[in-house]
């Protein structure tokens, strides 16, 4: 079945769970899906080649980063991030939002947008709601996502109520801006409410009223506990239509995606898989593997004998550590392939999962391995 | 024809200049050839696809680096340092003595061998001409270097003097400790006579002596003038037998190792083109390339037009610019990968042309763009 850009097309359901394609300017994705992040437009010390091993479908890349460096206009001037980078493959732009609103006081929130330092110099912004959407269409990003205000963990209901409404304004604003059939990127809105339900279906009303490609679920893993941040997901969750991919941003453990997954989540971003490979804290099928322990100094097997990835199938868990606890660079590569491969395979035998109707089966092998990292 | 481990084959020579093959246990070198230093068993940033994919034919690794850590032992009951690494190519260790000497204050010399102290941990160890054979064994390397004193710059001709007498008897003493036939490792000796040609001549008739599978100029490099740094390597190149590859440790720029084929070295290794690599300093057709300078910024084109690295085939100036500037890990690969590549390229390109008879054309050539670093 031919699918034109934007095309979302659910494949197969299990309970809540689900699995379908999604149709980008720069190929179509099948999901569930974990999307690596490239933050300043390469995901950090892999090629594009890399990611292609790892079987990367969509990528990431931080707005806030790339307008900073080395800027949007820029990479305009390049052909795209696409072209910039090398990768060819799908990518998603984030708003900038959540670094903006993380740089705590180096920011002041108007009607208008945000106004904030960099990080790196100190040199004064201003992102409007329009401002981020010419900022991702400089970039050529496959699926733009909207600016929002991720409210900080510990807010009380009357500042998040003002915030979604903020929220919900701006949305609306972003797609003014770039109104449907603009052009080929697509456009995501986002859910925010704090930890409060009541307020998450405020926002989840007022996003899913305004014709978006897709929606997103903000807000979340910003300090808050396991269950609350269950509770809160499969709430929101719930209350985002069918027809759309739906995006749990920022999120998290593999056990945290299988949750997702189980509730209705197409899409996941997190760091930790990518920033975990450089700590030397390592994804397997037997658990989590602490590279750098002493136990493995002269462990000749794989690292993961189930995994096939360019780590465990070419170095042993001693060369692994010797290169880790040798500050080599070669050790944040093989940790980071090995740690996307292992995300990505969890999502990709998800969807097989999912179409086969065994989803609570293959999470609960995974949950035997995993689940005490919820707690 | 077949060659025997430790065969060297000469198949043309233009002048002094020679291109010939040795027969190592792990492979056939071609030569002129370039050895990329993979200190502890990892050639910095790369992989061993890596290195296969820059054509590298033998690497070198340190051997006072990989005793250190993750220590020779380890390495022995891994199955050396080709299974351990994954680098299933000839390897060549050094024997220590110049990182050894270099420590100045932390080590103290005898008749018997050098006692320092570690740079890592303060920790007290003891190199002797033959402990240093035997880390060599464990590390089953494809050619052995022995233990020599490297006469740090400036040094008088009376301790000059008596320092290369003890150069040469740890040289019997190296070879007694693996007589000929023992193994299939090969054992090179390493001239020494710091700056006096006469020096140099005595040191070379005492090693040249011994029954060495190669020969190697050590002792250059170490802070003298670029004349004198020629002066003494033409010279000592000249006493070396013509039936023994002959290896001039440490050197250096690409000019330096034209210089040195010019002379009738076969082998070279130095850490400059990958550290350079690493600090933005980039080895083109065209001259030195700084990566990190702003004329950059928005250059599309390849890094070398003329280079068919990973490196120019994939990305253009302007994103290996901005990955070095972003401080990316990516980047540090790939500046290594286009640096060794060149340099490996150049030895191909000469081994070439002194098969044709044309190597003085050659090194005209590259010295068109080269040759102010010689100044």
């Amino acid at each position: 079945m031919t699918m034109n850009t934007g095309d979302f097309q659910l494949l197969a359901t299990d309970d809540r769970a689900r699995t379908g394609r999604l149709a980008t300017a720069h190929g179509i994705i099948q999901t569930p899906v974990f999307m690596p992040v490239g933050t300043v437009g390469c995901v950090k010390a892999l090629s594009p080649d890399d990611l292609r091993d790892v079987h990367a479908q969509i990528i990431l890349g931080n707005t806030y980063h790339l307008y900073l460096l080395p800027g949007d206009e820029l990479i305009a001037r390049r052909g795209g991030l696409h072209a910039f980078s090398g990768w060819q493959g799908p990518i998603l732009s984030d708003s900038g939002g959540f670094q903006v609103f993380s740089l705590q006081s180096l920011r002041k929130i108007s009607e208008g947008g945000v106004e904030f330092r960099s990080h790196r110099d100190g040199s004064k912004h201003f992102f409007s709601p329009e401002k981020v959407i010419s900022i991702q269409r400089n970039l050529n990003s496959d699926i733009m996502m909207v600016l929002d205000e991720c409210v900080p963990y510990g807010a009380d209901r009357g500042y998040t109520e003002k915030s979604l409404g903020l929220t919900a304004r701006w949305a609306a604003r972003s797609r003014e801006a770039y109104p449907p059939g603009s052009g080929r990127q697509l456009l995501f809105g986002i859910v925010q409410g704090g930890f409060f339900p009541d307020l998450r279906t405020k926002s989840a009303q007022q996003v899913c009223s305004l014709p978006f490609d897709g929606i997103a679920i903000g807000g979340l893993s910003v300090g808050e506990s396991k269950p609350l941040m269950l509770e809160i997901m499969r709430h929101t969750a719930s209350l985002l239509p069918e027809k759309k991919p739906r995006y749990l941003m920022g999120v998290g453990t593999p056990m945290d995606i299988l949750d997702g997954i189980e509730a209705g989540i197409d899409m996941f971003d997190c760091v930790l898989p990518s920033r975990n490979a450089r700590n030397g804290t390592l994804y397997t099928s037997q658990g989590k593997v602490n590279i750098k322990r002493a136990e493995y100094k002269e462990d000749d097997g794989p690292l993961d004998p189930d995994c096939g990835c360019y780590a465990c199938t070419r170095f042993s868990r001693a060369y692994l550590r010797h290169l880790y606890v040798a500050r080599e660079l070669l050790a944040y590569r093989l940790n980071t392939i090995h740690n996307l491969h292992y995300y990505l395979e969890l999502t990709r035998c998800a969807a097989q999962a999912i179409a086969q109707g065994e989803f609570q089966s293959f999470k609960a092998k995974i949950g035997a391995v995993y689940d005490h990292d919820r707690l």
